[in-house]
């Protein structure tokens, strides 16, 4: 049994090639990748939401899991996302990425139906017994349209063994404490929810899942360093500096802010794939000067 | 220039095997298709959601677009949804489509992460530009977590020569009236909302878009016959026949209710596709009820 | 019934971009087809041995087909390509070429294991038998390692109804013969080995596939028209001037040495895929001045 | 630096399901593979020429990959094929197989076009320079139309570090003689004629490659027992018995044969995919008999 996950989960977006969005960027996903792991972040989560996992197709997933974990090289964990719009999808991704050799999986049901709470049940117990690593199950009801309450998700890692860790985006910290209450503390619950990271942690979550480290990797290890501290005053500085950061970058698709703030600082990920669009030239230049605030 | 497209739509279900929904029964799909041509059905929409599209990958969808239209054989109109996650791959079916002799497309924007006003609009420019026939733009907050205004798609059609359809989902009737003030009357729109079909022929709509076609097509094909010979009485009594049915098969996604009311009157289509699962024995029994009330 | 396919079959390769043979280009594709059909060649044949379609993947395949046939626009008949490592696939693009408006198909057995004439024949009958558009039996031994004697191919086009016409590139005139003879002169066949062209035409050719015709179109018209027109002396002289060429290009892939030829002239079809390589310099000069040769 | 690879090397099929030769049968898979590794076979190859898979898409080579690889669990070395008809497909397969905990590789140049030997050089190049471990090159002109002389291997191995071991399937067995004389001893070659096993280790082969293990596995590895004991009277009297048998194998594909074989002993790993036809009624009676001579 390995070391539980717990810190900052770093998630790389998915660089694709300057001016062809068509083509993964291998070189820059490693340079992203090693640039989060030398700052200290905990964990590396390739294709999740941020990775624009939903917009590749079966065999560039294979390809940037397979890339992912080479370049990790099990210097730090890696969780891999396995949604995928079928359970037969993401049944397969499981496998290929535990065969792959991820530490973990993370998924969220992405259906473009409403799904019942049966459904997701059956999806996320077939991806799970499909494995034998640990499963993240992940609630994201702004961009999946579907939403797990902390009754169904603490009764559904009571139900699968290796469901094991819950990650929660919906923005609304009582769920957390619910989970907490729930699982009587027994349940590791990470925070989704960028500009909420720091209630998170007051809230009992094990870790924090950013596509911030992409751009100021630094502060986010810095932040929770101080955070394990008990250093509160430390936190909440460190905190606040980035918080215009974090609140820019969810007021649009990671996938795009990300890659736009990673630009203004030499590292060219290459546009989102359509239908997202690049950031406008405003946005982009006040971003550019929330990194670099964050860098002072 | 053909003619418009006006009257019912039907919807095909994507057959698949019995037991094995990850293969597409074209036998089954030629028998749905014919179906519903032979009640009388004004035009054949394969690919949209209830034909499962988005749990397609794209040599199935291909396949699907290839045996509907070869099979529909120019007897009326086809309307193939085109619709996916990538703006690519949308316009890729587009141009596919358009080959393989669709009458007409129609797309709704799916995306994992929300879009904005002006993605959506260069979204659909760019799969219209990349054809001639013409394209119904098709809003359906509850599946896709994107709602278009009326005024935004009265822009849409109005900047966009083949843009000339939409299709109305959001079960709000007053959008209805708002596109044809809007458009000053010019704007042909549908209704996608099953059981708002008869105030929306009430608020002007061109046609109903509707897979209720596949369980009882002459039943749905007597009611528009009615609203177009202006016999108000008999409309209103035709469609307080169907509306139990109407109502029963949206509670659930289109895939589920009307696969399992197709079995009840010997027609295997299979199963949806996982994470979508068969309807429950109670509510399978109380839907063939109510189609074997409407063939009464 | 449509006119019978005779004359000039002009074959495009298929354009990648420049520097980047994983995307087909699709401008200069649409430019090939128009360069050929503006010189008067008699059909066009997307997606043949010289269209590198053993190197495309499905989705490119049917884009190809698709916008081929877009393309061509039926100024001429369109003879598409569905050869296939698997007789499913190969079945499944007969059927999307057809519906996507092709003329007529063309198939060669390409498989991994040698076949039997058993499989070769069992092959064919289930593309044929999947469409209702003609279809030409291709024969080339030195690509496919399959050799069809005349006496098979004539048995298969005597039991297959919609198979009516063969490709013969094995080199041997005496199978045109054969096949005249075993036939009793119904059997229309074309002639696929470049360097026998006039030979071919001297033993009842009905046309001449050719990879030429994307370098020397308005040559390889005028061969033809000579050949038809019964000006020997015209013919045999015009084809002498070609005759170096026609040699040369063979002498290596079609797709190699006729995407070198096409940049001479201005053309850039990229590179062929790997593991297919570009001509190199010496050679690339010698045709290069053959092309130059041919258009003085 | 793990152990060479010697001794047999067992080359599974890959099992579809009875009457659906488009799904891979996993469960039959992982029953073929334990069969062959309890009986004590040194290696196993999937994705060999037996493996059909030229046969296969990418989704179900990754499949089948990640499947074997999980099933002989580091029990024996597992060697993969990851031959493709493109370079990019093979380099990209070599990377996933060894991500995936592939003990070596094995490649054979596919190509429609006929290759130079300095497409064939660069084509292996890149796979080698993929990957870190081991690559197998193997020579079978039978099926691939492309013959790599003794000459131009050793060069190859030793221009590429890790282009390790050599598998020789001409059927000649002065390659291996030559292939030991050109590299003074040093490069392990592996036979993959099954009637020339015996010959093959006479002549210093380093092992056999053999999809003969599936069908009689302890009497193939009671063979190597006595060649590595140096008893040849046992192990010219132990391959006698299985010669009629090796001879009938080849006398077509080998997933024709050996599938039949497997029915004949209980195990329905389905039929060949088509153009591949199961063997007739009297040969499988035949094999039958072979197989069953062979156990008693």
């Amino acid at each position: 049994m390995s070391e539980p996950i717990t810190g900052i989960v770093g998630y790389p977006v998915t660089p694709f090639v300057p001016d062809d969005p068509s083509t993964v960027n291998v070189e820059v996903l490693h340079q992203l990748i090693d640039r989060m792991i030398d700052a200290g972040v905990d964990a590396i989560a390739p294709l999740g939401s941020t990775g624009e996992s939903a917009y590749l197709d079966h065999d560039e997933w294979v390809m940037v899991a397979t890339e992912s974990i080479r370049n990790v090289a099990a210097r730090v964990p890696t969780v891999v996302g396995v949604s995928d719009v079928t359970t037969a999808g993401a049944v397969e991704r499981a496998r290929v990425a535990e065969s792959l050799g991820a530490t973990a999986l993370m998924a969220t049901p992405v259906s473009y139906w409403p799904l019942t709470e049966e459904e997701v049940r059956v999806h996320f117990t077939a991806i799970a017994a499909a494995v034998t690593v640990p499963l993240m199950a992940y609630n994201n009801p702004a961009t999946t349209g579907i939403d797990m309450s902390p009754e169904f998700l603490v009764r559904l890692v009571a139900a699968v063994p290796n469901i094991t860790m819950v990650k929660e985006s919906s923005g609304d910290i009582g769920r957390m404490r619910r989970l907490r209450e729930l699982s009587e503390g027994s349940l590791p619950y990470f925070n989704g929810r960028n500009p909420l990271a720091l209630q998170a942690f007051d809230a009992g979550a094990a870790g924090w899942c950013t596509a911030a480290a992409c751009l100021v990797p630094h502060r986010v290890v810095a932040f929770h360093r101080a955070v394990v501290a008990g250093d509160a005053a430390c936190a909440t500085e460190c905190f606040a500096q980035m918080e215009p950061l974090l609140e820019l970058i969810v007021s649009r698709g990671l996938p795009t802010t990300v890659k736009s703030g990673l630009r203004s600082i030499g590292i060219d990920a290459g546009d989102p794939r359509r239908p997202l669009l690049p950031l406008g030239a405003a946005e982009a230049a006040r971003l550019a000067g929330l990194i670099a605030a964050c860098e002072r």
